[in-house]
Parts: C-alpha cells; structure tokens; sequence
C-alpha cells in the first residue's frame, strides 16, 4: 500500500482547511451563547467523549479550568452514563461539553439525555456532523464539517475539534485577542507538515522500534493519550501515554532500546520535562521531543503557549500513519474497529 | 528463584495484617478529625500521589464523592505540582490528601509544601511510615506501619492505605456501619487468597500470554490501573488500564489470541461490563472475571459493594508476582527502579 494514497494521509496532510473552519464557526457562534453563558452561573464543567474525543476532554478541561477558574473534568461518556453520581457534583450548575465527531456515539448520547432528563444545566456539543443526533440535542453547538474523514482512526477531525473547544473557551473569557492570534495557526500547521513529514516517516518506517511512550503533562497530557491511541489503531504497536513525572513510578520499568519516548515539551515546565527524557535516553531509550524550540521537532510559531498545542499532532498522526504501510497494515481500517460504537444502552 | 520465598510473595499473602490495622487506625483516629472537617466547609477535595498511590486517588476520588456529594479529584502529585492552576479550583476551601507509602515521595511533598504556602485548605495525609516528612505536614495523619514493605513494588502496603482511605471517608459521613462491616475484609482476603492462589498461579505462570488489560469502571478503575502496573514493574510484560465501554473505543484493535482481559466487574453495572468481556471473547482474547458471584474469582462476601474493592487486590497481585518468577525476574526488584522517587524539585 501507498502511504500517499491512503485516505488517512490524505485526511492528515489537508487537515489545517479543517483548523481554519473550527476557529471561524467558533468566531460565528459564540457570540450567540455568551449571553446565555453571563447568565448562567455555572460553577462547574464537564468534557465528555469516548477514546479520541475523551482524550479531546482531558486537554480541553485542563485549559477550561486554566482559563475560567471554574472547576473543569473529563469524563469517559460511559462512565458518565454508569456512574453519574461519582462524576457529576450535586447541588452544582454543570456546563456539559460532549464532544463526539460523529455525533452519534452511544454512551455519549446516552449521557446527555440522562443530564437533561436530571436538569443538571446547560450542554455545548462538539461534533463534525451538523445533522447527528448529538448536535440536536446541545443548547450550544460547534459543528465543523471540513473535520469529516473517510478513515476510522481520527485525524483531522479530532485536531478540528480540539482547536475548537480551545477557540470556544477563549471567547467565553473575552480572549478574544487569543483567537485572533489562532488564526496563524492554519499556516504553522503547513510548515511543519512541510518541515517534518520526513522525520515522522523515518521514525514511524523504523521497524526496530516495539513500544511507543507519550509523554504530555497539563493541557499536553490528552494529546499524549491521542497520539497513543493512533499507535495502537493504526499500526497495533503497543503504546502508552504518561504523565511526564508519572512515568518515573513504575512505567520506565519498561524501557529497553527498542522504546522510542515521544515527548510532548511544554516552554514553561520544560526543565523538569526535559529531565526525564534525559534520563530514559541514558536507560538507552530512543527520544523524539516536540516543542516550541530547542526541540527535535520545533513549532517556532511564537504564539502563546495555551493556544498552540494543535501543533504537536500532525507530526505524531504521520508517524503512526507511516508506521501502518510500513508494517503491510491499512491504516484507514484498523482491526476491529468500526468509525461509529453503537451499544444498546 | 522460589516463588514464595520472594519478599514480595510473602507480602502479599500477609497482607490481611495490615488492613486489620489500617481499619483500628483509621477507628481510632477519624473521631478527632471530625470536628475540624465539620467545620472545615470543604468544597472540593484533591487526593494525590504518584503512581500507585496515584491509582488509589482515582478509586478514591471517585468513592469520596459518591460518598459525600463534594466534588471530588485525583492529580499526580507532579502534575499537581506543576500546573496547580489546573488542577485546584480557586476561590474554593479544598481538602488535599496526599498519600505516599514511604512518605518522602518528592514531588507530594513538594505539592503539599505549595499548596500550604497558598494557604488553600487542609491537608491529610496516608502513610506506612509515622516518621516520615509528609506525616509531618498534615493537619491530620492515618499511618499504618504494618503496610510497610522490603520491595519496591507496592502490595500490601497499597492495600492498607486503600482501606485506610474507604473507612476514613465512610467514619466522615458518620457511615460507621460499614466501617464495622469492613473489619469482616481480612478474613475474607485470607478466603480469597487461599481459595484463588492456584488460579492466580496458573495465569501468571502461562507465558504463552504477551499482554494484559485490565477493564474497571467507577471505583474500581484505580484498581484496574494498579493491578496493570504491578505486571509491568514485576513482569516487564505490556499491560494497560481503561474503562469497561473505553475499551472498545480504539484499544481493542490490540485484541488476539495472546491476550488476557481481566475484568473487574461490579454488581450494579455487571450486565454492560460483562458484555465487554463477551466481546472480547469472540475475538479470541482469554477473559479472567472477578467480582462478588458468578465470576471466575469470586468473593462472595456479602459486603456492600462500596467497602469490599479490597478483594480484588490479592489475586492480581498474587498474578504479577507468579508470571515475574515464571520468567526468570526478580519481583522484588523491578527494572530501573527504586522504592522512592527522590528528584531535585
């Protein structure tokens, strides 16, 4: 199979199309909600998604709660349906945030009707599909088709998505100078597919490599779980994501020549980031890191730190992508796995 | 090496001792605290630590909200060192418990120092050793010195600090029917211990499985990620948690005939956790079910389903352990690491 030929290559290296339509519906629609948003007193917020969009919810929370002071989580949808009460605060204003690309996932439909039914407050949805059930169903919601995709695995649709919750958390605090400065990052994600795509393909195309580690802390710590999660789907490599620091407790137990650690640098926590690479490079761990600068894949955007993060996924989703061909697999259809769970619940 | 004459080994068959202990301790000196949480008006709790005792804090979380109704949280002490921002809510009176079996974990007690200088609530801590620092800087301390331990991976003395943290949270909420309850666990762990051994046994000691995945939901999910990093620390076999229904969201494209799926059921939600298990047996994985009845290990303890989670700890120890010796590994003393985690901070 032809890396180039495959629709998951297609849908990684076109991907920014998607990022300029997430940051414009946001600018649209926001304003909208804002109103409702002042009045609704909302003392607490939850993300959900299931795999790749509860992954979206973890970075999405940790910026929401950074940015609003209000108190943010992310929760598996199925768990959410499961176990309410272990997850959602009594006695609280909730703004739900339900993030699915299809729109139409069972536990997370599930959840937001069960929320509703409770009337435990308001529900933003986040989908790539204007017409699924889920979209119907929000008080609020960002709908960005460009996002759609062929493959299973998701791509551009998931850095689509997390562009816009990041945008749509912006704008509620009246960080509007913040999504104006998102605008440029369309044009960053091209240089750095331009810039990089030979270094993904070399390491992603090195057969000697059996484990993959992700390593992302704060808002980076769900894309490390994303990035991860394309390991496994598209190229069945065992792979994990950590903590930075987490990952001296036990995991690194793990760490042979043939693991290849992907860290995710932040600027303002990279000493002690960059301490634990240094030291599973001397346990003789190959190192990739992702960053601003000073990095073995740099951003170079100077863009603020809390907007920027959409960066480090083109280069990991290459990677697996190439990965995949190279190991005889088709990424576009990973084992077992439909686009869409559909459960009775 | 002989199996039972590890450490470890005899650490975990031994382990009723110290839970025996944790239940006095936690008897003994929940009452003087009472006063102090009742007029503490706590809005939100953190539990934290790192690595398995940051597992503990997911199951516990997750068991002290549904207990009392106050939003409730697990961070990595890293990360909660790191990114406090993102992780303690302004504005709120926040009650921090920070558990370390040694006590000396240097990033707790670096996220313990910050979040006294910022004066953001109180403080708790868990601990085997009275004597170490962290004892030192709580408003309250639970020490169980029975949980201590020669190895470096985590065993009994997790469990200690486990029940530690479930009878402390139901004497708070004036529950202390089930803290009665609870002191019927050692014995039912020496039933399970005597009745599962050779169950345990026969699984660790089939290398013809390359990798693990431990399904639990709610509560039990920290358990799940706990007994996921013992076989890594002792067994250097690829191993990870998630949630029942996350499960099928990308992760299972992993599935084959080489896998062993070891779910954690619960009663309530049985009917869709065990129909995971289902699903992953007709693609071929091997499913190891424990739970209270009509599973492969069962507890039968008659025990309400919130204070027995205990039970589930032995077996999966006794697992790692078994396949650790069958493969020629030390369980005592895993790859790379120590039994504390000292970094400049």
């Amino acid at each position: 199979m032809d890396l180039q030929r495959t629709e998951t290559y297609q849908e990684i290296i076109s991907q920014t199309i998607a990022w300029e339509e997430a940051i414009n519906v946001v600018r649209q629609t926001t304003p909208a909600f804002h109103t409702q948003w002042q009045s609704g007193h909302i003392t607490n917020a939850i993300f959900t998604g299931c795999g790749s969009t509860y992954y979206l919810s973890l970075s999405a929370a940790s910026f929401f709660q950074e940015m609003t002071g209000i108190p943010s989580r992310a929760v598996p949808a199925g768990e959410l349906y499961l176990y309410p009460q272990a997850n959602i605060p009594d006695r609280e204003r909730t703004m739900l945030v339900a993030i699915s690309r299809s729109g139409g996932t069972s536990e997370t439909v599930a959840a937001v009707q069960r929320f509703q039914r409770q009337g435990s407050g308001i529900v933003v949805v986040i989908s790539n599909y204007p017409d699924s059930p889920l979209a119907q169903l929000g008080d609020h919601a960002i709908l960005i088709p460009a996002g759609r995709e062929k493959s299973v695995a998701q791509t551009r649709s998931f850095a689509s998505m997390y562009l816009a919750v990041t945008a749509f958390t912006a704008g509620l605090v009246n960080r509007n100078d913040l999504v104006d400065e998102m605008a440029g990052l369309p044009a960053l994600g091209n240089r750095s597919i331009n810039n990089y795509h030979d270094t993904a393909r070399e390491i992603g195309e090195n057969l000697d490599i059996d484990r993959f580690y992700f390593l992302g802390s704060g808002d980076r710590y769900g894309l490390a779980c994303e990035a991860s999660l394309k390991m496994k789907e598209m190229t069945l490599t065992h792979s994990e994501p950590f903590h930075f620091l987490e990952f001296r407790h036990g995991p690194m137990a793990m760490v042979t020549p043939s693991s290849q650690i992907v860290g995710l640098l932040s600027e303002t926590r990279r000493t002690h980031e960059k301490a634990v690479l240094d030291e599973m490079h001397t346990l003789g761990a190959r190192i990739l890191s992702l960053g601003e600068s000073e990095t073995m894949v740099n951003f170079d955007s100077r863009l603020p730190e809390e907007i920027r993060n959409v960066l480090y996924l083109p280069v990991l989703q290459l990677l697996a992508c190439s990965r995949s061909v190279a190991k005889g697999l088709n990424p576009d259809q990973p084992a077992h796995l439909n686009a869409v769970v559909s459960l009775d619940l």
